[in-house]
């Protein structure tokens, strides 16, 4: 039921830090410093069918034994950062209606982690705290400014300015899977709200095995053709083995990625003009591991460049994430940390 | 050379603050107290090609004269607020290349301001300040966030969250003229900077007198094919009142303008989420003054709303500027009452 990693640095710095990361199958929590160090982490499975008081109940269970476990004082943790998918109410701290977590919808979150938790907590969205984790600890580290987008099953985006991250009026900022990058076409693809046109629609994992299933009907040879007789579905996964193998549909679905997130950077660095566009999640075909995913991110950028302003041509960067899986929970702390000091 | 026109509220509430928005053709000077009261303003003509040094020496002898009409003390004048149009260095205070001042290019002006003004200067873009003007004491008073659109020329933007205005880290913060609308017509109409694809292209003055010229030149019947006849060229005011006397072709492209305007603010909204948008400038078809323009409206939020995340649905605002062209002397000296603060 729990996996434990401790990581033990040399010093750690008072005070300390609880950072948790609700998932659909998964809640990650970790003890972490001042500095953004993580002292010990465990995972939970969400079991979302017992519901949300009893999740914080068994949040608060963990995070008593990693406190134990990393031997610092109890007295020295000082705050815990709660991080879920939304919809959500930021401000009131409720969780609305996450299409991942069906039973928890209308929770106030917030109010109950602190009950079970006993500490003060801050609560915010998921892609929020990846991206704050990215921007503390992670490929933002150097830069003042900074873009998260997170793709996965849909697109999750974080935008954080100096330390001001952009939750939005109605806890819908950075909500940049829901840029349009394709509004006119009556056909185009739909996301995962079934709304067409968005970036999300083009460059998720639904968008990308869309495309890729469209492709084959149209009767493009590929090696995917051959899915029928392996009785495979197509996944991004597939997809991208296909491409590393040299398949040119593979690869085109790939590279048409590539193209309408460069559309959907654009657009939001014409917004925010950020020091850093990172890129996360498991839809970056391997990232920087993989030559595919090198050539992925150099389409990007090679896509993005000649439409943005002159001056941010040569200025914006456009990286991988670093933190991968770690970033929410070392995000969620380092909000906490931030609510600390205010 | 000089106007002048003074409102004398009844009680001015000491600090006193300067704002200046410098335009190609006019600058406009105005002495703002502390609640945004404006006590006096003068206009001035630009007369670029008389150099940037000469502008801020002239600039320096209006503010004195205007501090002097008013009958406020000089030391109880604290800070000067200068706008300016981009291409700009924030940071460092300097004028880059606006198309519209060639002879200004690369002018220290945030220095050179202040050594003629004798006052500290804070510095900004032109639409960065007039939506921070419209955001203190116009149509985002009673708001926490805000963006607001400037139709003109060409686009400009401004993006405000709190007390943060959204500058960028490469002083191209909130050009929200350059969000992509339409990226994959190869012959989609260029904006002022000759690239396709964007808001700015479809929804600035130049963008509609192109689809006019062009629904004209492809036959469609309209009160303006007898253009030729008069002699008068197409522009955004001469489409406007076709439209107002029921032109079918003008009414189209007054809607089609609210349209890719929704676009573009359906992605704005989404990396936003801002309590409100706003819209000013010439190219507001009349604006809530008339018929033609509250339609204009009505259209772009007809648009909007189903494009939205459901949560936005029901409470962005979207609404028309009310300050018009005093948005930017009295946004620059809010911005420089923001500074005088920290």
């Amino acid at each position: 039921m729990s996996s434990v990693a401790s990581r033990s640095p040399a010093k750690s710095q008072k005070p300390y830090f609880v950072g948790i990361d609700v998932g659909g199958t998964n809640i990650k929590i970790g003890l972490v410093d001042d500095a953004g160090q993580t002292l010990g982490y465990h995972t939970i499975p969400t079991e979302q069918d017992r519901g949300a008081e009893d999740a914080c109940r068994r949040m608060a269970e963990v995070v008593g034994n990693l406190i134990a476990e990393s031997g610092v004082d109890f007295a020295d943790v000082v705050r815990v950062g709660l991080a879920t998918p939304g919809p959500m109410d930021i401000p009131s701290g409720m969780i609305l209606c996450p299409g991942n977590l069906p039973g928890w919808w209308n929770f106030p979150i917030r109010e109950r982690a602190a009950h079970h938790l006993q500490l003060p907590v801050t609560f915010n969205n998921d892609a929020n705290a990846a991206a704050y984790g990215e921007y503390w600890k992670g490929a933002g580290a150097q830069f003042h400014s900074m873009v998260l987008l997170t793709l996965g099953t849909g697109i999750g985006g974080g935008i954080i300015i100096g330390d001001l991250l952009i939750e939005g009026a109605h806890s819908c900022g950075s909500e940049c899977g829901h840029i349009l990058v394709d509004p006119r076409r009556d056909d185009a693809p739909r996301d995962t709200l079934g709304k067409t046109g968005s970036l999300e629609a083009y460059a998720c994992a639904t968008g990308v095995v869309a495309r890729t299933e469209a492709a084959l009907e149209a009767g493009t040879k590929s090696l995917l053709a051959e899915k029928p007789a392996t009785g495979k579905e197509i996944t991004p996964r597939i997809v991208a083995e296909a491409a590393e193998r040299g398949d040119e549909l593979a690869r085109q679905v790939v590279m048409d990625t590539a193209f309408w997130l460069a559309i959907g950077i654009v657009s939001l660095v014409h917004t925010i003009d950020p020091d850093a566009v990172v890129l996360g999640g498991a839809m970056t075909f391997g990232g920087a591991a993989s030559p595919l995913g090198r050539d992925f991110l150099q389409r990007i950028r090679d896509e993005v460049r000649p439409r943005l302003l002159e001056p941010l041509r040569d200025k914006l960067q456009i990286e991988f994430a670093t933190l991968q899986g770690d970033a929410g929970y070392i995000g969620a702390a380092g909000l906490a940390r931030l609510d600390s000091r205010r």
